[in-house]
């Protein structure tokens, strides 16, 4: 297959693999699992009758389970798939039932608070290793993944101290099976540097959207067909599904908190320049913001193309 | 041709056009006005001798002026696609060069401050209608343009009270022949208007890309690794011409200023519903604003496709 995903593994990496949750990341982890030989087995619980009917369908998944205990039955490795605030219950349900030996993980786009909720729970004889692979698109439900999501994105592991070394190793070939880089960190720093790169981006798109639909000057109409100027990007940010991000801003609001007042602090710096017609700062500043887009550039997490293939051919 | 922009119009609207300023904007109105027939001949000129030196080469024009003032010699169009900084200079320059019975009229990003530097140039003998294209990408120079840069999307023109009706619907029939949807409003409207929909989202680009690049407790090279969470589609619009924004923020300082008070409102709103764990508020925000993006993709100002293209074909 030319997807840049690679041949699939001789040996896979877990015997079985408990999918819970099978939204837009759940069914991508599935769909690649399988491509890819990361598992012998896949078994898959979603919470909604309606997805698990859906999975039964379109059969990316060996098992569709009808609760999440009986999913992580024999299942040496369970990954929790399931929007942020639904993962301590998860845990409450699953943890007397987890195979003795068994890894588990999560893919939650928060890392400190879901440690607090999941880790209670869970028995001693199985590895806790916290996950968050930096990968999405603003669509939702399992038709919407697929296998290559991951491919050259970033998987981040936040194993606690005394996390089984072995364990820790395992989940990581098994995300860079996926097609991803791996890399560590604590827990509360993870929370920190995703506040900055996604969660505090979302809420300023989410933020401009709210205000432009309010504006009494500015019809509706008007703001939708002169989006092209810029806002039509942040629309699509802001078009994320609602629950996710509600629980995303509950479950990370220190470091959120921390990273918009310095967001706001440099706002007002910049409102005084316009002010003042202080040119040359500006200038300076969005001379300096370049930079980085090169650099995303460069390390391969973006494309130079321009305007996101919305351009269309050159005729001369 | 299959580029969308159909056929070639039977009669030229105008029999010379002269583009002043031949960047990303000007190329692609030189290269359409050719492509549809839309003047009988095209003259360019540029400031940039280097930009002069390259128009031969790629021959997008039937002439290169060395002067501004040459340019205009006989045009019964004449387009200034400069910085919006450099109008007025320009205005003074062509100002007693300019034919009578010529159109004036520009592509400026802000409308009511290049109406009160070009106007007192013009000449009574002459019909000054401002315009601006609603559309772009991040690049500059002549090699970035493309005849179907303005395909579908709007073209607003804000003719002052008493501005020949004929020469308005010539003008508004020139950039139909572009492919733009036009629509007619007042400078100061459209100024409001397009400080919400372009240059208060530029503005928070800018300014979110400055304060992740200042962090002291997040790493450069962790936010470009993890930039894949949000962040990286900021930069790119944060990578947009240094100089024609710093013209912008400038130059519709009022407009900006106004629309940015009414951003930090609606934020501060936000933080305190964070700071409050208001799920039920945040919840509501964020389903809100989806409308507005469903719109943007009904009007055909976009596309629903999930992250413009970055994704790569399901192997299921
Ligand atoms: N989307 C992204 O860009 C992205 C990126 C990285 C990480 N993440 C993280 O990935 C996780 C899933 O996100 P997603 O985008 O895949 O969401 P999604 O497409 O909405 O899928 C989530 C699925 O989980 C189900 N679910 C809800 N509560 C459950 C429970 N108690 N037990 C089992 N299943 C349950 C949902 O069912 P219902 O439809 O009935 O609610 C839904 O089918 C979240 O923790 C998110 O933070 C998301
Ligand atoms: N880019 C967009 O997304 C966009 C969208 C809509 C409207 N606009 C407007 O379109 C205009 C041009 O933008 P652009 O993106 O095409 O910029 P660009 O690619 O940088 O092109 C501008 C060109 O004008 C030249 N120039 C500067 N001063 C001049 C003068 N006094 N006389 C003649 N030429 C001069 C520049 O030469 P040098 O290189 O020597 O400076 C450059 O070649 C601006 O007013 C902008 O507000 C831009």
């Amino acid at each position: 297959m030319v997807d840049g995903l690679g041949s699939a593994l001789g040996e896979p990496l877990f015997e079985r693999a408990a999918i819970i949750g099978v939204g837009l990341i759940g069914s991508s982890l599935a769909r690649v699992i399988r491509r890819k030989g990361l598992a012998r087995e896949i078994v898959a619980f979603d919470a909604s009758s309606k997805v698990r009917a859906r999975l039964r369908d379109i059969a990316i998944a060996d098992h569709v389970a009808e609760t999440a205990a009986a999913a992580v039955e024999g299942a040496d490795l369970v990954v929790l798939c399931a929007p942020v605030g639904a993962m301590g219950e998860i845990a409450e349900e699953i943890g007397p039932r987890l195979m003795a030996g068994a890894t588990v993980s999560d893919v939650g786009s928060v890392k400190a608070s879901i440690v607090a909720a999941v880790a209670p729970h869970l028995p001693a004889s199985v590895t806790f290793i916290p996950a968050h692979p930096v990968a999405g698109t603003e669509e939702s439900g399992p038709d919407s993944g697929f296998a290559t999501l991951f491919l050259n994105r970033w998987t981040i592991l936040t194993p606690p101290e005394g996390a089984d070394p072995k364990a820790v190793a395992r989940l990581a070939a098994f995300w860079k099976g996926a097609g991803a880089n791996v890399e560590t960190m604590a827990a509360a720093h993870h929370d920190l540097v995703l506040a900055i790169t996604s969660h505090v981006p979302h809420l300023i798109a989410y933020n401009i959207v709210g205000t432009a639909a309010d504006l009494e000057e500015v019809t509706q109409s008007e703001v939708i067909k002169f989006s092209a100027g810029g806002f039509r990007d942040f629309t699509r940010i802001a078009a994320s599904d609602p629950i996710m991000w509600r629980d995303i801003f509950l479950n990370n609001r220190e470091a959120v908190l921390e990273m918009l007042g310095r967001f706001n602090e440099d706002l007002t710096a910049l409102q005084r320049m316009i002010r003042r017609g202080d040119g040359e700062g500006l200038q300076s500043l969005f001379t300096h913001t370049r930079a980085i887009r090169r650099s995303i550039i460069d390390q391969g997490q973006e494309t130079a193309a321009p305007d996101f293939g919305r351009r269309t051919k050159d005729d001369g």
